[in-house]
């Protein structure tokens, strides 16, 4: 295993030798898996192995402990290139080659067509382009919240440069004072569409350098240039060492193979095999191994499997609960800001590194973030209206052994940003997400910020839980329930006061003796002639609807159901003995718990009469109360629609 | 109505004073409207209001014919100084204050918190960020196509600089020479939390600069500054007229209202009563006013609702359908690109502006756009890694009378782009997204590349009709389908080859004589024990499972759901009387159409045994067979659950 020397000068005779030895390896490697599973990206695995062999001889990285705390962490955010990665991932003795070779690509295997952190000495699923180097700012930001002196090297496409999402990490970058990032980009000037500069023209230098990053020019297949420009950077002899830097490194595509070289149509295709054949000669290796291991990989069982590589734990004090009086008219949100600084009180110390972190995007007041700022203003993340790098800079964050917590309104924490959700989730990140501003209500700001599908679009999340709180004693409840809950977590509000739900008793429903269990509903009032089933900011619509029955005498339930996900599926077999359901959501109708609930019974063949009221659609501007009227969320037509029902 | 005539050298005095008169009655307007509504954006509006006085005094705008195809557009990206905006087109005559006064932020009516295109004057609605520079390249290039000599004036906030979209949209504009655009920034220097230079550092000018625009420093408050900065763009007196140009107009929050200035409270609050009284008394009208408009306010009823703006028209030539024999083994992508390429030598005629336009981001010849580019280069627009600029500057396109097509694979087409379809919703664009890579079926791209959630998502765009084409020759009657048909459509297919769906007696079932109906599902077999229902790739996996089926002697029916929405109510009524019913898809279970199907006979009540079988979750890398094989989706496990659905 080559180890690098940044003391010294520069590389010796013998070092040069041995790194252009391991090329040859790596890019044989590169080769034959390609072709063995007749698919892949060979052309920027080519072009990136020479900086892959350097990154990993410098970085602090333990083959026999890769997921060491006090490890250097290495990105590649251009995840095509796998095959590049896992061949030096071999060199440096992470895993032995022939899994590798045999299972690139197989179902079953880790080792996927786009690297994924289920490998060992990968940190991050990337794929999607543009979301590595946000995810590399979150390592960089967790590291020196640590007090530790590890560095993240991001290794990028040229052609990913494109993405938006990149700008909003340098910007992030230089904000936090990450001068512990050091990104490569691997600047082939091809991406599948051809030259860059006719795909998409850019002077990616000047966009860099507009960023108060500094820019190190190099040929990145010149192992001096390239151990001199890390060494410069790791010795802080950059212009400006308190930003970050990027090494912008020209390369060749499909470098190392005469034919090869310079041609986009090997950016994401396996060589035939008669290429690849020629390609291993080329490299000085038998052309035959080709065959031989063609044979093997038929009868090859997979056994190399997806490892484990959960987020680092983080132990939280939970604070004592918040009981807000029956008589309190306050929102959601300010329960979940209190709660939150209740937490950070108890667990983000004097003199310590903080446990919990906030982010939010230009919206610090409206999310009720500000307490939580105040009593940890360094654990504290203002990001910018840049939603997409803050989506996944949290997840990283996260699985770094933070309780994060990343809060925006609901259009911008869900719909901008799901597949940064997605990714953190493939990523298996332990974000929480506390979302405000939900549904129709979102004061009068219109159809733009009404976001109407937040369920419709979570449920697309296998492992996203769900809560949704239906007032600030459930919210504080919630808040401090998911502190020590582990995983990706959802909880949503809506932006208005509501009143506290009360027991018939006009005692707070949720009160100290309450307890949040995912998977369970809240019988908020049981009445046997059918049941009206709702959630969040409806709860106490529907509590209303059900004061209008009861003084017709008609006694139903009223079941809240504030955890969505997980399903509460007894209470809701429960539900379906009352035969009569009318399911109540400020939300899409189409999308909704109601939908959900209609396909649960059909599939657990309970046959109901069931009725939704919801959001027919994107709304005007307008008040909530308004609006619920307009959409028939209103208490008199929530009793009548059930009232109708029984009658039927 | 102030006209500004650019040939002149300056602003008159008399042009000075109309505008500073103008600037009080707009403000009165912003500060009425704002404090009746009890909510808004009064600071920006002010900041802005000078800019966009003199904008709508130069530009060709009508407010008899506010949709005349040659005007020029004014694009407000910061959509929530929308009182602004309403406020200076009441000045311009779009439309008389007294129903904006009134209506401002309330149900029903167009005046919402953030500008709607539904308000004549309006081009887009934007309010989410980032995303009005887009909707205007997608004007101004639309201009350019048709060969007029209109401009697109694009007012931007500074804070929303910060969204990667924005530098996205402004290569874009640079690669397609958009020098008919032109921006000018309100670089008020505030954002709603506090400094711009404190929420995210950004060097906006140096930002810009390096994407090759020119760039014009102003005092955003002096008319004349205004005024010859916009004369020397459009007299092309910049450093490189054939790029576009910002106007960085430095401005003061609140302009206007001493106690307003630069405070970044009122960003998004309206004043209180006795604040907006001052205000009123410092700009020089009555503050008792705002009593009376109270008053008058309480009873109004909504008169100003939504004004129409369709897409403006395009004709279509549909060719002669391609029948793809029963033994041709191809992929519906390609059947798309033949379709596509056919429907282009119809209708982009030599000479003539191209109909129909063809969008993608590095992508071409994966989702076969290739045919297309060679028949029509200058129609087709390879627009980068830029996915989210891609799906606004489409939308935009769409409304301006050309055919549209945006392809590319499912998880940069709906995931990654959400809430850019949310808002081209909104904006009653007519786009059509065809995607490619859809499922399991990408290949051996791994979970980063799977879009097994397009449904789930697309179901809560209640405008987007969805179809997915069962084999190439549903592929092909469906995009010549979609080409005449109005409004937003989604055509989704995977990569792999499938084979063509035949009749009993080995014909293509979607022959010559085939016609798709949107809301019609396709009986492909009849038999009376069950029914298969499936869609898309997963249609001969089912296929093959009635014909193991009917080995058996087990007749069941196989329904082919490629019209997802329009839901086909009828027929799935229809196979309801089965009672024994098997969903196979190759799409998350929890989401997808059995999820539909379900909760459509729950609620139509409709008791039936019904099976989902589909994606449990996110697979690994591997063959879309081997992977279908690990979910159960083979013919031979979709044959045993039926048959042992039938059996229970």
């Amino acid at each position: 295993m080559i180890r690098l020397d940044i003391n010294k000068e520069d590389l010796s005779k013998e070092e040069l030798q041995a790194l252009e030895d391991a090329f040859k390896r790596c890019a044989r490697r590169i080769i034959l898996a390609t072709t063995l599973a007749g698919s892949g990206h060979p052309g920027g695995s080519l072009s990136s192995l020479s900086m892959l062999l350097v990154i990993y001889g410098i970085a602090k990285v333990d083959p026999k402990n890769p997921r060491a705390e006090n490890r250097d962490r290495i990105v590649i955010s251009h995840g095509h290139i796998s095959p590049g990665v896992y061949s030096v991932l071999c060199e440096y003795g992470f895993f032995p080659e022939e899994p590798f070779l045999m299972e690139f690509r197989r179902a079953g295997s880790a080792f996927a067509g786009h690297v994924e952190q289920a490998v060992p000495g990968v940190e991050w699923n990337t794929g999607n382009l543009g979301q590595g180097l946000s995810a590399a700012c979150g390592m960089a930001k967790a590291i020196k919240l640590k007090g530790l002196n590890n560095k993240v090297f991001c290794l990028m496409g040229d052609g990913e440069q494109q993405k938006g999402q990149v700008i909003e990490a340098r910007r992030w970058a230089v904000k936090f004072g990450l001068d512990n990032l050091i990104v490569l980009i691997d600047y082939n000037k091809l991406q599948i569409g051809g030259d860059i500069s006719k795909v998409m023209p850019q002077k990616i230098k000047e966009e860099i350098l507009a960023t108060a990053w500094n820019v190190i020019e190099i040929d990145g297949h010149n192992y001096s240039e390239i151990f001199k420009a890390l060494k410069k950077v790791l010795n802080k002899e950059v212009e400006s060492p308190e930003n970050p830097t990027a090494i912008l490194a020209h390369t060749t595509m499909g470098k190392g193979i005469s034919f090869m070289e310079n041609d986009p149509k090997w950016h994401g295709m396996a060589l035939p095999e008669d290429l690849a054949k020629k390609a291993l000669e080329e490299l000085g290796f038998d052309p035959k191994e080709l065959d031989i291991l063609k044979e093997k990989r038929k009868n090859w069982i997979i056994s190399f499997p997806h490892q484990p590589h959960d987020p680092l734990p983080v132990k939280i004090e939970i604070p004592e609960p918040t009981i807000y009086s029956s008589e309190t008219k306050t929102d959601c949100r300010s329960a979940y800001g209190n709660a939150l600084a209740k937490l950070a009180e108890k667990n983000n110390l004097p003199g310590k590194p903080p446990k919990i972190l906030g982010l939010t995007c230009d919206l610090e007041s409206s999310v009720k973030m500000g307490g939580f700022k105040k009593i940890s203003p360094s654990a504290f993340f203002e990001s910018g209206i840049q939603e997409h790098h803050t989506a996944s800079v949290s997840g990283a964050l996260s699985k770094e052994g933070f309780l994060v917590f990343f809060s925006t309104f609901g259009v911008f924490a869900i719909d901008e940003v799901y597949n940064q959700m997605r990714l953190n989730s493939l990523n298996k990140t332990a974000l929480k997400v506390v979302s405000t501003h939900l549904g129709a209500d979102v004061g009068e700001d219109g159809p733009t910020h009404q976001c109407i599908d937040y369920l419709g679009i979570l449920f697309n999340l296998p492992d996203f839980e769900i809560y949704i709180p239906a007032d600030p004693n459930q919210t504080d409840h919630i808040i401090r329930f998911i502190a020590k809950r582990p995983g990706n977590i959802f909880v949503g509000m809506g932006r208005s006061k509501v009143p506290i739900i009360t027991k018939e008793d006009n005692t707070p429903y949720f009160d100290e003796n309450y307890k949040f269990v995912p998977g369970k509903a809240d019988w908020i009032r049981k009445g046997n002639k059918g049941v009206i089933i709702t959630y969040g900011t409806m709860c106490h619509y529907a509590l209303s609807a059900w004061e209008i029955l009861k003084n017709k005498g008609i006694e139903v339930s009223l079941l809240n159901v504030a955890s969505i996900k997980p399903f509460p599926e007894d209470d809701l077999l429960e539900a379906s003995k009352f035969k009569n359901i009318v399911v109540v959501e400020d939300h899409y109708v189409e999308t909704g718990l109601g939908n959900k609930i209609a396909s649960f019974f059909a599939l657990k063949e309970k046959f109901v009469k069931l009725k939704l009221l919801g959001l027919k659609g994107p709304l005007s501007s307008g008040s909530p109360k308004e609006l619920f009227k307009l959409s028939g969320l209103n208490p008199e037509n929530i009793a009548k629609t059930m009232e109708e029902l029984i009658n039927a």
